[in-house]
């Protein structure tokens, strides 16, 4: 138990269960990220929606990709790989329940399905809660040409995450190899 | 079961599991959505993100709510009631499985969880699939004065849905009145 317990805590490191308040971006004296030596990309947080998903429990996470300019022409227009200067960044929140939410949508479920269909229904029904981290993936061919052109950033409450998070994160995008290594594909 | 089948087309309208393919937005000579007289609102997939959910079955959503400038800056302030010119678009997806996302993810978690939880965390893994419809809530205290200040309008396929699926918004919208009927909060 000890064993899953402690263990839990690399997978939640790597999906994004840690405490965040996001912090204001873009400041030169940001410290940056282990490895990659990426700051936190000033204004990501207005960036387009490139597309959403969300992990099961014990995860339990929903999230946001984000581009710029550059990711989102390159999604739009089907660009592989991606150009120097693509940058997508995810965001990840605690997924909770929303009574308010419920009880807005239980009256029109109520009138259309069976109880056991309601209730699955609304089980079934998150929002976003507190934010875990934010993720980033930065294309420069030459400065990361061993991992794929890509470097890779994590940001807890603001704070870059340690080396041995960001040592895993291209080891985990191998199977998207054939699409740049981004697994995400642009929802329209 | 023919009735619930049926009444399952009214549920799905409400919460977006109609086939939709984007169009282009903006266009003078678009057809306006009935009632509140709104077109889809130029430029709207480049705004920036409010917040983002899911519905579950049988909807089985996941969904962003995107903000104009106005909304942005009044979600960020906490401003309420929204002024004129607010804009929220909820964008909806079919909540679909991405073997190729779940292939990345259980090597790390079968290292970490028992054989059961891996399965949990890969069978609560979702990524969005095709587009289902977009709903916009467009605040303007005089013309829609009636309806708490707010216009509704959806579209599939880029085309209005239908009057009788506009005129249940507001009715729905009653258990947010005290947040200016905006159930979505703003995720940091």
């Amino acid at each position: 138990m000890k064993r899953i317990a402690f263990s839990l805590v690399t997978l939640a490191t790597l999906a994004g269960i840690l405490a965040f308040t996001p912090a204001a971006s873009g400041d030169a004296d940001e410290e940056a990220a282990p490895i990659y030596g990426i700051k936190l990309p000033a204004g990501y947080r207005d960036w387009a929606l490139i597309s959403v998903a969300n992990v099961g429990g014990p995860i339990n996470d929903i999230r946001a990709k984000l581009g710029n300019d550059v990711a989102m022409r390159a999604f739009r227009e089907g660009r592989l790989p991606f150009p120097d200067g693509t940058i997508i960044a995810r965001l990840a929140y605690q997924q909770v329940t929303s009574e308010e939410n419920n009880n807005a949508i239980r009256p029109f479920a109520e009138k259309q399905l069976p109880p056991e269909q309601v209730k699955k229904l609304l089980d079934g029904s998150f929002v976003a809660g507190p934010p875990t981290n934010v993720q980033f993936m930065v294309k420069d061919s030459v400065k990361y040409a061993s991992t794929g052109g890509w470097g890779f950033a994590q940001f807890n409450n603001g704070k870059p995450a340690d080396e041995a998070t960001i040592k895993t994160c291209f080891a985990c995008h191998q199977p998207a190899k054939d699409h740049d290594f981004v697994f995400t594909r642009y929802a329209p």
